[in-house]
């Protein structure tokens, strides 16, 4: 969400999502690992422009990753395809996206060897063998940088390119998780520092959602800084909607209070008109 | 998932998804929308090769439209972004994406009508009145087809271009859903006649992933037909894989005695290196 005004000025950072993985685009999986980063990323101060589901099919993600980088967000994260199978093709993508030959990376090759001697040494492995499978998780595009999985075997990936930041992540969730928390989230808050996101919900029932509509439309008009999200809850005969406000600033005190100013307001309108109004724990 | 081979000739139609809503964008809900309607798509012998989230912006649901429409798949669905509030853009963004002025839709303004008329003599309306809210739900871009919500106000709207059919659902999961059963599955089923789909999974235990790849390798080499997907379901040490088998054919017979004999193979090779094979119900 790139909200109106003030947060322009403020450089709210700018990311796009690329989860890459044919388990989502047939309905196998939902994309739990997009809305987890998605919810960070926005409670950091950063905005997420798009993200985009692709299948593991080389040409399309280098064309997805092309697309994204073309739009000159501040970050691109992609998530998934980083393991040892023959369908993990996100390094080979972003390799030819960004011209960048695959290598052994001398950190990432310690990594995963690190990794499988411990597996060997656990009894886990009955033998230690970097087998080509294991070595692919080793092998970067010239300039990556891998980020330590505290978690799984596979490396993240950490790539510059003409002022965005690559940065890919493996699709197991805990490993993404992991990886996201010891290695990016602070570098995503070195963006967004002195951002400050406010989010409030209100659930309105008694009130269907076309009459409040104009109300909307009156209170966003009154708070350039505030967006007002509606979600009908349920189909429109039933009233039942949630209305979710969100300001970012530079000022902890001012978000907070330009969202309560709103949610004043707008509650004010909808008991005028019989609806009523709960505020929603956070 | 655009498969290798025998898919191509079969002219297996291809779906470019798009959900329209900054709620999915900043992480407060799931995308189940997409997953649902990704399931339904593939169950009918369809492939989806695309799911975009994109925010309430027009401009930026433009840019989508146009790169999706560009691709020149079968099918785009947009879903959400079809209601009476400011941040409803959708159709807006397709009147201006497809160079086709929005317009009142005759039998949309009758659908829209009817359900306010309806809504007042239930007593859930004090007034029946139909505004500019209201309205905008009847006001599709010029020649395109309302498609009739039998749960909530808002007509999904159905639109032709160049060979791609465009279909907006509304974001309410009930409201896509019903008109989605009652309008599209019947045109997707007419375009994925004589289209067979199967598909099974085996749970692997007992051996790690890297250990499973080259096996992968040799099965999906020797049954070109079938694609095979690994899902590791816990980090690299811990040994629990599901293996994903797909392959459509225009025979059901056929497809299933693919999908069989990759699975008898891989079984026979993974139970070989120790691991243990479970075949999960469909």
């Amino acid at each position: 969400m790139r909200a109106p005004g003030r947060l322009v000025s403020l450089k709210q950072p700018i990311f796009e999502i690329v989860t890459i993985g044919n388990e989502i685009l047939i309905g196998k999986i939902l994309n739990t690992n997009a809305h987890w980063l998605a919810k960070k990323i926005t409670s950091f101060g950063g905005s997420v422009s798009r993200i985009i589901v692709v299948g593991d099919d080389v040409g399309n993600i280098v064309s997805v990753i092309n697309d994204a980088l073309g739009r000159r967000p501040d970050f691109v994260i992609t998530i998934g395809g980083l393991g040892p199978t023959f369908d993990d093709k996100t390094l080979e993508a972003i390799s030819k996206a960004f011209g960048k030959p695959l290598e052994l990376n001398k950190q990432a090759y310690k990594l995963v060897k690190e990794k499988y001697l411990g597996y060997y040494e656990t009894g886990l492995l009955k033998k230690f063998k970097l087998t080509p499978s294991r070595l692919k998780m080793a092998k970067l595009p010239a300039g990556a940088k891998p980020l330590y999985n505290p978690v799984g075997t596979a490396p993240g990936v950490l790539l510059e390119h003409k002022g965005t930041i690559l940065i890919s992540l493996p699709g197991v969730p805990k490993e993404m998780q992991s990886i996201f928390e010891n290695h990016v989230a602070t570098l995503v808050k070195r963006h967004t520092k002195n951002l400050f996101p406010c989010e409030e919900s209100l659930r309105i029932t008694g009130i269907v959602e076309s009459e409040i509509a104009p109300l909307i439309d009156v209170v966003m008009r009154e708070n350039p800084h505030v967006y007002i999200k509606s979600h009908p809850k349920a189909a429109e005969p039933t009233p039942l909607i949630e209305l979710h406000f969100t300001a970012t600033s530079d000022s902890e005190v001012l978000s907070k209070s330009r969202v309560k100013k709103a949610i004043e307001s707008i509650s004010g309108k909808i008991i005028k008109k019989g609806g009523a109004v709960e505020l929603l724990p956070a």
